[in-house]
């Protein structure tokens, strides 16, 4: 079947910002160590975690006595230097970098939050979502507490400030029985640091050691090497974990009769080093790319990634089905973002700021292009046009991800509903709209088996509209209306 | 042959900033159009030469009468906003992006440069080094001018707004009997851009045609596509052009008896996707990365790039290798200038902020490293030790381009004589110094073939010390004292 | 009786930031207008409270349905441009100037606080000191709200959003029967604003009349006029004042058996041109500055103030006295906050650059300096001896108010026991300190007198220590040991 | 006569930018001093000639081989820290504040200039204005100079820098026959300070001495003393000093057959606690105020100055005049530069941000309002309903300086001609216009007799049309048609 060529009207323009990715959630980190730095050790392993969340960036410290914390909004690069590093000192840590949708992109919503509450100071960093966060929300206000933010975690941190529990371990396990949804905590006491993570281990988090001197958590592994930890272990689903200078101790375990680790962090989200179940993440997107090659091959002169999330996909793909892997975009390594928006004349000639298309790898060639996931699809026909432009004789699109057709309501940002290209046509139909020769994602079973074999402890949500929680109507009738 | 592991006082903390590459030397862009925002579209062009300087940005624009311009330090998404490209009115504009060592990295050398002049307002910006700087310098200070600061480009400004000639085209000429070295120029005047490179045509400059509305050049070609022109040819070593609404006029060509590109451009600076003598430099660097398997085979299991200049090259070795192609290390995307420095203990762990490997991909493995070149030799030793670390059981480094034993003296910020590796020690203790088990470069003569088959056209002083012109004494003592 | 020169270690560098007086506690301010653009009003209010606290501004609008607030660090100049201000639309609005003390100099202790509670939104504004702010924060704490920082400010605004009451009437009455100390309070909800003056009447706040369209609060006159707005009367001390559209209602009026004014915004604080009691603060002060001519004449031939706020008192000495009144102090009107330190060699000529001393009007003269207050005591021997060295044959230091013997735990920054000059060494001790020839100070009755004729309803705390409420003994400690 | 009120339409909205004063024209400052940190002298030299210029400020120093400067745009407390005044080691140094007009207000405005020049390098502060500038700046572009900006300080930077001579005196020397016009010149070679006041000495400077570390050169004798140096002289009219580690050393003596100083420096321009010829600025505009008394007295029950300037003035009148001094109008010490503009509502309400009227001392009383000079006379007007709208019952206008007629062409930002009132209007028109019930200026006899009894080295054409020089037709018909 041949897709007719994309409609004129095609937004060719593409920033960063419009990336048609999942967005990450926040990235978390903690550490307790002796006769460190912690502060400095907590700032290289937000660094390594920085593709989680590039809005703002926080640090706080205890040292047995009170918490300090700095956070501003910006790139961890951009909000920590030698002056508001100094004051930091201390011997726990957690740091925190945060992705933010449009709106809430305030100060005020910045992590970690640091309260006082009558246990002692707290501070807390968190990553995911609360199902449940508006009626948790409502009880809170009920309770009498003022809140000034729009955040789940001021609500978290509120919760733990204030639960019932006469000692912070009883207080996480209340925490534990009331929310739903995906959290993954680090939270900082005078004395001691704790890592929590939901129920269906929907998001990463793991632990490693610093030899002697001390313990590390991260949302990935990626983080434990940057500063020279060794990985331990993942934290378990429904686990609480508690660090004190007399090392780790698991307090609680609570985990949902069948895990629900988010496909997402297998299909992009991960730094392709970090590792997960012990397999690096580069590794699993090969073995995606290559069960693509099995499910959906192409008679093609040549596969290209849409760079650089697809490469390893690409790769896969080209070394199950024998074609030669090449590049045919290159990404403009300085692209940022900017508000300079281009004219009528530029939409219409068609720029690309962000990618430009290698002619000579190119031109009269069948091209296979690897993508490893389309989400509202309207970045992916203006690079099938691109490719065109550039002499590709026929251009066939795979997907090392299955078709997304429902909303994450566990801590993505995705799209809504009627966003969601998937939702809205048939595959052909997508075919049509992006111009493309042919188009074919990676099936479900596919990408499960090329993720870790067999396991059934995978959340599907976006992909079958079957979530592992109930989530709260209030939540499903916005994302479907707006 | 075997090479002992690298010394342990190896420098492993690694940050853009101390890439072990040449640094760029500025981009240069123009635009005559009527109808269309040149302001706009000039900021377009250098967001697309954002590769070659991301210490200042510029744009002057022109309207017949008068010069506005703006200026700052920063990337070109930082210095401009719709604030202040909105009173850059008018029909002909020029752009510039500056790269700059330290110490001479100040406001006052940002470009364009803008003065007033006896035939009217001028403003300059330049990609290059002038060779003869000092001793044209010393002419304008006799004639009685105080010059501002210490760059070569306000000695061109200078010569251009005073120098002898009653019109423009005289005194371009002039400047071009006068100047030695290496000099890409765009400059406006009330009605006019001018487009200048030097006679031996060091560093590359093309013209683009906007459609019916109007003319672009540009330091690379990939700054065309960008803003929807199409490549019309490269402007002569030794061309004056002169572009009035009326289109573009050679007005003068003064080539030297034989050319002299940099041939860095064709290994790492050009972006790959620019062309140049009608080939995309990415296919160029696949060509240079086959002609390397031929000469410097090796018996191995992967080939893996050190990303992301390196790629193209790995991707030809694989091809002509038979070798499979892969990827063993991740690079940091986000990563950025910071100030924060790893205290001792992170030192001695050996952070990788810039790179991670990819045990899976590496482990038990025979590996082929490519590197386009290698200077100071200061981060392939680490990266080696980082694959090693990873469970590679041999690392063989190849790299392509020739071992570089001389400072460049015509605008490329190389390095010294006693900080070039290849200066110092040969190239079995290189492979020593590196801790690899295997080491080769690619020949000059295969470089040249890959590049641009049999051409004898190209500088090749940082090769083999013998430059293209007379380098003044004084240029040649520093380096090779400091 | 003639006191020695000041001892060679006395401080001569002054600047700003080391005025010897006690500092101001933040300026609130209210507005409900229909057909105006309240947060413009609210800016141009506060511009004219900006004596009253330097270090952060803010202000919130509500529209029936929602607040929304901008507010930062810096003066109400630097704070507010057309951009955030923009967005605040509504018809009603607060205001709110920060003083603070160095340490809890915070982003997040500027106000207006803005929280979500159970009966919607709410933004309060605040000038004062609660007296029982610990224990009131313990039951906070207690109740299970988590507080991000130390200011009574936080505490007043979660128990107005999570004390008792079902409707905001019933929760203000509840607030005031359980806070103690000084309050002004603007507080805005979704629909109308709220103005509380604590029962003691301690800081001022008056009502204002926007002609047909509206009504306004602010902490003193001086915002009124220059918002065109003609005065009312004073909120009275206890009243609780609701505002809507419907205009101004008096919900409960709660006073003290005996007010107790401060009288310090009598002496320092409030502008001169603002009305307390009906009379204009400059008349006020004059008066004081006659009583004291009275009280303690001195021969003398000219009479000179410390300038800016001791002019008017100066004025009424002369007037008293028939001595001549002129200037013999310049003040540097561009002084402003510096971080550049003189080195020794100027500490030891004794640079002043805050004042120079007019030679001409001073020299061979007896001179009568007239200050309205001294705290710590450790400007006024500096400008003791700039007035000798201007040829000043004899120096007089009257003082328009008594000596300050105790600290203020009602709200005001004076000083601790140890640093106030008055309560560790006499009058003639303190004389000779200052290296002055004479000394006296106003006595309380001749304050109170001049101030407001016979009036009892005063608070005397920083010159008797006997304040009109109990102080938490926590605090009273505190300011004895430091 | 009675004038009748104000119109209706005054623009009684006034703010700092607005004051309806001529402009400074910048201040500059020089030291040599051994053994003391001269960049920090010359920064708190600065601070006491703030009022000169609040643009934007700069410092230069010299070590015997290279000068380092810094500026920027911004007070001088702005624009300088440790950070950025560290490096500036030497013991030579100048430093400048500028005032500007709106619209050359740029960072290449700001000096010292520092270039680079034949004979070594070389910074320049100026104060003043060239009235020949537009034929030395041609002459500067037909040499094939190219000019940065159009400020007149660069004209004498490249001047200096290529001027005819072979030594600096000679080029200061050649400087001076060739400009005419007004300039106080601080300029600092590798090892010398070279201090120039012009023929006409129109602008004061004077030398100070460092006790037996240095010296020092001013636009005034107040930064002397700020940095504890001894007034010494003036500089003279046509004066070269150069002052060295070996002492100052005039090189030349070009006076003017008649000086012809500024009378605007003794009416408002220099601080009052400056020398001029010996008195204090303080005591001459007394002295101006009682000679005001006599030329213009009037029956009433009060005198106020129009603060802060017209205060000595209003000192004097009382004096003479036997009438009690009061203080009416209140000025917010806190005003600033904002960009928020008051709506139309606002303007039609009459605020007044500057200013505030005090009802008590003007209630039913006959005023007499001074000021020291009426430029465009669009403040006065709102000043005088403001004081009727206190109470006042008769408001009588004196003004301290006469009627200005003319523009200043020699370095004063003035007016044009349609802007000056006293050009458009008679004084009756003017009282009218204003809504005095009467107006008086003082005599240009009286002034020059209280500023300097009977001398006749003034400058009178602002007030008289008739200029110490020759001004370039141009400007003068420049400012006769805008």
């Amino acid at each position: 079947m041949v897709c007719r060529s994309a409609p004129m009207g095609a937004i060719l323009y593409m920033l960063q910002d419009h990336d048609d990715k999942p967005a990450h959630e926040c990235g978390v980190f903690g550490i307790v160590a002796t006769d460190a730095d912690v502060a400095r050790l907590t700032f290289f392993g937000l660094y390594a975690l920085q593709h989680r969340g590039q809005e703002s960036a926080g640090i706080a410290v205890a040292n047995g006595r009170t918490i300090r914390s700095h956070k501003a909004m910006g790139l961890v690069s951009q909000v920590f230097n030698e002056e508001n590093l100094r004051p930091l000192t201390g011997h726990l840590a957690i740091g925190h970098t945060r992705y933010s949708t449009t709106g809430s992109s305030r100060l005020e919503n910045a992590q970690p939050f640091v309260v006082e509450s009558v246990l002692g100071p707290l501070a807390v960093g968190h990553n995911g979502n609360l199902t449940n966060a508006a009626t948790l929300r409502q009880e809170l206000l009920t309770r009498g507490v003022g809140l000034t933010g729009s955040s789940d975690s001021e609500v978290i941190t509120q919760m733990l400030a204030g639960g019932e529990g006469r000692t912070w371990e009883e207080k996480f396990k209340v925490f534990m029985v009331r929310a739903q949804g995906a959290y993954c905590l680090t939270v900082l006491t005078r004395d001691a640091l704790f890592a929590v993570r939901d129920p269906l281990g929907l998001h990463p988090m793991c632990l490693g050691r610093l030899g002697e001197r001390g313990w590390v958590v991260a949302s990935e592994s990626c983080a434990l090497g940057t500063i020279g930890a060794s990985f331990e272990r993942e934290i378990e689903p429904g686990e609480i974990l508690m660090i004190t200078t007399e090392g780790p101790r698991t307090i609680a375990h609570m985990p949902a009769h069948k895990p629900a680790e988010c496909l997402f962090e297998y299909i992009y989200f991960a730094r392709p080093d970090s590792l997960l179940h012990g397999k690096a993440l580069h590794a699993v997107r090969v073995a995606q790319g290559r069960e693509l090659a099995r499910e959906a091959p192409a008679e093609a002169d040549v596969v290209i990634p849409v760079p650089d999330s697809a490469t390893p996909a690409a790769i896969g793909y080209a070394q199950a089905s024998g074609l030669p892997y090449s590049e045919g975009l290159i990404k403009n390594r300085y692209i940022g973002r900017t508000f300079i928006q281009p004219d009528d004349q530029l939409r219409q000639v068609g720029i690309a700021l962000k990618f430009n298309a290698l002619t000579d790898n190119l031109a009269g060639k069948r091209v296979v292009m690897i993508d490893d996931s389309i989400v509202r699809g309207n970045t992916s026909g203006p690079i099938v046009r691109l490719l065109r432009e550039a002499g590709a004789s026929e251009v066939h699109v795979r997907v090392s991800s299955p078709p997304i057709r429902h909303p994450c309501f566990l801590g993505v940002d995705m799209a809504t509903y009627p966003e969601l290209i998937a939702h809205r046509l048939t595959i052909p139909q997508i075919c049509e709209h992006l111009g493309a020769d042919s188009l074919a994602y990676l099936s479900l079973e596919g990408l499960i088996n090329a993720s870790r074999h067999g396991d059934d402890t995978f959340c599907r949500g976006c992909f079958t509209g079957k979530y592992p929680v109930d989530i709260e109507l209030v939540n499903k009738e916005i994302f479907e209306l707006r």
